[in-house]
């Protein structure tokens, strides 16, 4: 079993309301040294493959087709060796 | 500035059902060999501190007090070097 971490966040020049949002509630906190928030997934998913090569291969495969929206967000990968 | 990643996910036996979901979609696209899915948030904080080890000192107040729902959700840092 091979356990993959597929992140997405906006891309560059797309609103992150949310984030904005959580640096506001932060800056009325205090914190107002955060200069931005930006919101993100972490998709962790586990796959039955025979190594973290083709876990990968699949995990880039799957994104494109359903988990990542290509207009509006990026994506990277990290296979957890633990 | 220091760029810190929040990474939050929920704890074990807490119902993920996007995560259910997700993998339900994968299976019909053929994707049977992805076993579990759990879906998490991150969080990219951008914080004006003096040193990576202030600014993690900050993010685990600010989960504490804010970002992270103790009852429901682990959390773990990462400062990105670059």
């Amino acid at each position: 079993m091979v356990k993959v971490k597929l992140l997405i966040t906006l891309k560059e020049g797309i609103l992150d309301a949310q984030g904005k949002t959580i640096k506001g509630s932060l800056a009325n906190l205090g914190y107002k040294n955060v200069k931005d928030v930006k919101v993100g997934k972490i998709l962790e998913l586990y796959i039955d493959a025979k190594d973290s090569e083709e876990a990968i291969k699949m995990t880039k495969e799957m994104a494109k087709k359903l988990l990542v929206n290509p207009i509006m967000e990026d994506y990277s990968i990290e296979v957890d060796e633990s």
